[in-house]
């Protein structure tokens, strides 16, 4: 298995023009393109349809290539987008291609693995159940990647269903109970469920831990590794697992840190490092031209306080709080990788513990 | 000379509750409080009005204290802030106090200086007769701090008046003309001509280059110290000059460094390590609670782009250009100094070269 | 009993120039004001701090006048402020006054009660016992305004206590429970309770219908009249109560109307034509210039659809939905009675059916 | 020659299902479609990608149905949108059909005629040479709606170039001088020549009267029936023009009026009448299900204020002042047409005096 990491700038979001070069001249081979994670200029709340719109692009423009219509790219290749370049985050994609060639030298080398899980019921979301069904794919997605020890594990991102007016009325027609009725506040749940998914299968929480009370509310219990995102249009889970794997031929390593709080520029120091870049205080820039992609999570802090000093965040009226979180993150993340078409979005329930964040880099050997 | 700096924090625009505090346990005298400069969480915008409640609020604090009307206290203290704390950034005041104790040992110590202008006429907004009267005001300022070297300057803080309708109707009735006719559009004339006043005072630019078509357009020429805004309230320029003297007792030294751009760690240190705090890096907990304040600009970059990545800062019709950059370059100055309360406002004209801004660092010896 | 109303704009939060000049020329004696409701041009979110800078300004203005402290004004006169002044909507001030002068005729005129509850403990926020605590203070604001029935009252402004961090930590230190931990999620508890008390003092509702699950959930249960609000900073509820009463010598008649939702420009006229306002279609110059005091509630449909048609105020991540539902109202009511300055707030739980809301007018005779 | 209109709701930006839906069933003829002119639920400003992506989506529809590439089905059809539904307004599309079936009655009927002008240099944006351009084009249109009298045009929807980084660097290494070097400056303009470009080709102002002076400039210079707006995606200007022609056997007939400020309930009822449809104060139920379009623009006051009341849309930094304004006018036209599936878009230079604004209405006969 080799990896392929590609980043590409977009000028607007329906810009596709830099994987259509690189289609063009044959640095990437469509059929090879199995997921794209990227950044859109949207607000990243609910009406934010950039996300839509650059999916829709992309879609044409492989479809094209490949040949089929667009609906059918959307079945074989993962797309997951945040909205939101607050302060200096630059809008972007990162393409990732799988192909069987190269021969694997044993050393970890960037793995890649994809699972979906089955359809998750209104009346299983953000409970038990979906926790169990997330640790199964997990599990599968583990598989497909070739990695053996958990710890090889850097970056889960997993996105599923959260309850919409109509899920919550099928399950009302089916005399099937909710965990909440409340479609945005069932985003706490749903994230956190498939968090609590990714924790069970790699280990980081035991099964007897998860109960329906813990969900959304324990937050001792957490993954260090996932970032997960719920959304309506969705019924199933989507597993990307990235991690290292000695049977990998890719040119790439993955390592991943935790942000303890919004401006922890040590953490993210430590997430190159766990790459396998060796620098110190900031990278210079032959050390910066190697970190591809960087994935971050971004979040206000709980008690509305950094380091001791309040911050506005939960209570602007004018800015949603994970607008701020993003511009904050993002630039302290991009004063030491020196780039920023870094990948930050929010929402981190049972994602590292309270307060903090995950964050993963994927370095060229 | 002394200069007391006192950073208090605010739970809200009306909180004055931490200087209270501190005159109350004889810790400030508010006879010899001189300045506030200070950030509220409001929007930065013109219709940001917590900066007047919150100079509201301290002038009735004070002015209970001395036992003078508000508007007394307004006319013996420099009241400085700045809206919009976007990310970490949080609402608080650095109150300045200046007194005659102590002994000056002849090392370099903070100093400070504080000179009012005559009336500016609209018609002389954003003219080089605002640019000459800004640097013999300047020149007072200096001479107050009993600072011979402009070197050892680092910081000058000037507000003045930009052009209202009402002082654009004013200029009409004399058959004066103004520099502009849209108020909004008069902001970089001021704050530029202000900038470009610093400057012909501390020698950075000569009066020959001084001439009327190079104000708000010639970024060549600039001051690397000066912070400048302009205010509708206004009709004279008042200037906080801060810097190093052999003649002062203060606890405190000031430096000053140059932000290349919005991630420009690097530009932080510079100016910590100007001040004389001695770290690699980033400063540990011991060195970091040495900072006292840290005052900058931030503003977007003029070619929409750092270090080659767009940013979306500038076509965002829903969050001002200078919300985002504040955002940003807080976040990056907080990771260093480990302190959220920090100053950081918008408006660059003429403020150090085209895309960067300046950043000053108190710390305590 | 007469009751004066003024209506004063304000240039911006801190402009109490009208008043004074009433003040001033003699037509308004300060210590006959009773009553302040007004709009503040902020965004009406958590951090609007424009209500709590207008309060003070008036504050210091009449306290200077009567020889009071500041904190004594707050403690005679009542202040309601609702933050935004969406659209078209003026930023004002409508003041009362109340005398003993005059003989009332015995015609149904203009009268007013005012009165406080005892405190409502964290624990009884959003409870039965707010319900029939507000009943109570509604029955003796009923008596000070000389109503005996209750179809005379026409417009009930009460402001009480939410949740807050504060509240809730003291509630669980005394081991009681509140009836939710979220702050901003009391808000619809803290609102429906209040108007719930209104209802049940003024016989809308019957005492066995009053449960604690049906406040912030049974919709079918209201007041035509009654118009709340929720705010930290209180730890009481404030009743001013509006009616016409035949004891009462004023120059004004007050009536209401319900708005079925955010475009219903029939019940901006029933509201003015049950004031005692005579016109067919349009008010004409001479019949608006009669209208002095307009109130109204907006919200958005529950439905999201008006007429049959989506509206996208509760899916927009930039401008919250009260803002939306504002800008909507405000505009159709000044498009009848020909003058923006109109207090529209948000937040209709238990005022009017579901999706109505209530709106009040006042007409001079 | 018959135009067909059809008002079809948008769930969301990508949602072209009830078109889709017509298709179907044989109600539209895919090939007749000449132009759609609709409202998308985005923020209305540099950022709002709604537009973009709802064209795709009906091109792509279209081009299904008709077997062509989405980007001829842009060469064929013309497509205006205005992104910012406030308020009560609701996304939605109005798809014109033009057919030769049926026999003109003579009765005056809704016509329509489409024209577009040659390529505008940028040198030539906001100039004399565009409005001359603009007129020719507009005559254009003229004879293919086979309108004799310009009194029977009553909507003139024209969008065109603005200036662009990438224009203003094409003129400056032609030699050739911009009207403006800022692009966002260059709107007013750009709709404003476009705007008397149409009242020349009208006879409401004369050639003579057009000099470069009066370009954005003299508002006494305007148009009654333009609605215009520009784009940094046309290097050409499209007219769209519609009115009333005895050759015409649509069902339907248009008529137009003058807002005289935000909240003229009067203009909106003129211009329902001028379309014929006959009602007192506020159609009824039948009446207004007749109303098939409206299409208004809204503008902030020049002065500030409406009707002596001052409003706070253009101080206001968090909401830009056109969405205000569209929220208001949107409202107060639904409060009368009952409908909010209304076009309301923003920008009036020389369309209407001052402060006024163009409103068009489609009626069923």
């Amino acid at each position: 298995m080799k990896i392929g990491v590609w980043k590409v700038a977009m000028a607007n979001p329906s810009d596709v023009s830099e994987l259509a070069g690189l289609i063009d001249k044959g640095a990437v081979n469509p059929a090879e393109i199995v997921a794209l994670i990227g950044k859109t200029e949207g607000n990243g709340g609910a009406n934010d349809f950039t996300r839509g719109y650059a999916t829709l692009c992309y879609q044409l423009l492989i479809g094209r290539h490949l040949g089929l219509p667009q609906e059918e790219v959307g079945k074989r290749i993962a797309f997951v987008w945040s909205g939101g370049t607050e302060g200096v985050l630059s809008p972007h994609a990162t393409i990732f291609t799988r192909s069987s060639e190269g021969f694997a030298d044993g050393t970890l080398r960037l793995a890649m693995g994809m699972a979906i899980s089955r359809k998750i019921a209104p009346e299983e979301v953000g409970t038990v159940a979906q926790v169990k069904e997330v640790a199964a794919t997990v599990r599968r997605a583990l598989a497909e990647a070739a990695i053996a020890d958990g710890a090889d594990v850097h970056y889960v991102q997993v996105k599923g269903p959260l309850l919409t007016p109509a899920s919550i009325s099928d399950a009302d027609a089916r005399g099937a109970v909710t965990v909440t009725r409340d479609p945005n506040g069932s985003k706490p749940y749903a994230r956190g469920a498939m968090a609590l998914g990714v924790a069970l299968a790699l280990g980081e929480v035991s099964e007897d831990q998860i109960t329906a009370d813990v969900i959304a509310r324990d937050m001792a219990l957490f993954t260090s590794v996932a970032s997960t995102s719920a959304g309506g249009e969705l019924s199933d889970c989507e597993v990307l697992l990235f991690g290292n794997s000695p049977s990998s031929a890719s040119d790439f390593r993955i390592g991943h840190g935790i942000l303890k709080d919004a401006i922890d520029a040590d953490g993210v120091r430590a997430a190159l490092q766990s790459a396998g870049l060796v620098f110190e205080g900031t990278p210079n820039a032959e050390q910066a031209g190697r970190i591809v992609s960087v994935f971050a999570k971004a979040e206000a802090s709980p008690t509305g306080r950094i380091r001791g000093r309040r911050n506005t965040m939960l209570s602007d009226a004018d800015i949603n709080y994970e607008r701020h979180a993003r511009a904050a993150v993002g630039a302290v993340i991009a004063s030491i990788t020196l780039d920023p078409a870094i990948f930050v979005s929010g929402g981190t329930e049972h994602q590292c513990g309270p307060g903090e964040a995950p964050i993963a880099a994927i370095v060229r050997i």
